[in-house]
């Protein structure tokens, strides 16, 4: 007699099961976990590294900072809070083993806010569940008003747009309401915040969005 | 009797054999073959366009301009030269079947350079040989100088950088010199060219030089 064993494994449903069991995790943690995505250069670190000034002991954060090569961002934000830097290795995007691997290396601890800083990209980032709560999109005023239509998938699945290098406005040819119309029709509920990590010039209100999303955490949708 | 064929393809040795046949083919031609890649917002399509406008009749230029969604660059060009909008559907990169698809919507007749802007990223394009004779990476100011170490592929694989928004160099943190060394130390044959191609700075030089690497067409090396 032989006996005929059918072994499936569906990898997408797996890998999207990983990441329900680390949000939920995570939510059981009173964490909220916040995945920024952007292009190349468009200042994720700097909006971090300003929100932990910001925030100094008034919640616990930390960060997870993903790039090809380098460990350059991380040694940023090392003076300011917990960073571990997570290198693919010339992968485009991060994965949630290196991240479930990156805050074993944090310091234990309960955390308020786990940033997670994607590889600068604009399109594979947005196609990888890394089981966070939120995704959030960085804009910078010099890539062009345009980005949201051009990279549509990237805004879609964003919970805020972040505009940030306000402070160049004047040198540079961007329309803060062409940019928020195109990703309010991708994204009718996207939140909109206008910082300049820089100057320091936004970040309250963009620190108060946050503090205000983790006091909802577990009615939060998972990213489509 | 039983007679065993063996039929092997290896996939990658396939691509990097059309991708030799076109080299050839466009060099026959006497059509410089230009990959340009970036971030989203670097500046292609405006490099492109003082281009066009520098040589107004007297280089025979075209340009397949690659995006995910939109044919906004397209839109922009085609007042001042023809160009064809290769739309990839969510794909992260061009690749060479695109490309010749996009070259026979061109007017007929030869061309002295074949101008492929990539989809914006620093990361995909750089994997993928597309036929041409020289990849050109451009770094605009405003993304930060320490790109060329955290994207290490695309500037090893290119023949020349264009630093771009030098116009913006006084309101950001930059080092043309910073920029340059680590470039120069992933790829020490980099020619290395600033820009500002909204001010139509170093646009004469930046011509020059594809002349010059036009009129050495059959030395030119493939992309490694």
């Amino acid at each position: 007699m032989t006996r005929v064993i059918t072994v499936q494994r569906d990898v997408a449903a797996q890998a999207k099961e990983q990441a329900e069991d680390f949000r939920r995790e995570m939510t059981r943690r009173g964490t909220l976990v916040v995945n920024l995505l952007s292009s190349p250069g468009a200042g994720k670190t700097s909006l971090l590294a300003a929100t932990a000034v910001h925030w100094g002991d008034q919640q616990r954060m930390a960060v997870l900072v993903g790039d090809i090569a380098t460990d350059r961002d991380a040694q940023r934000l090392a003076p300011l809070v917990p960073a571990v830097q997570l290198t693919t290795g010339g992968a485009c995007h991060l994965d949630l083993p290196l991240v479930q691997r990156g805050l074993e290396v944090l310091p234990p601890g309960d955390l308020d806010f786990l940033f997670i800083e994607n590889v600068g990209n604009l399109v594979c980032p947005s196609s990888h569940d890394l089981g966070e709560h939120v995704r959030v999109v960085v804009l910078s005023t010099t890539e062009g008003d345009d980005k949201p239509a051009k990279y549509p998938k990237a805004f879609r699945t964003s919970r805020a747009m972040v505009i940030n290098k306000i402070d160049l406005l004047p040198y540079v040819s961007f329309s803060i309401n062409s940019a928020s119309d195109d990703a309010l029709s991708i994204q009718p509920q996207m939140e909109i915040l206008s910082v300049s990590a820089l100057q320091v010039t936004g970040i309250d209100r963009w620190c108060r969005f946050l503090v205000e999303l983790r006091a909802r955490l577990p009615q939060l949708c998972p990213p489509r």
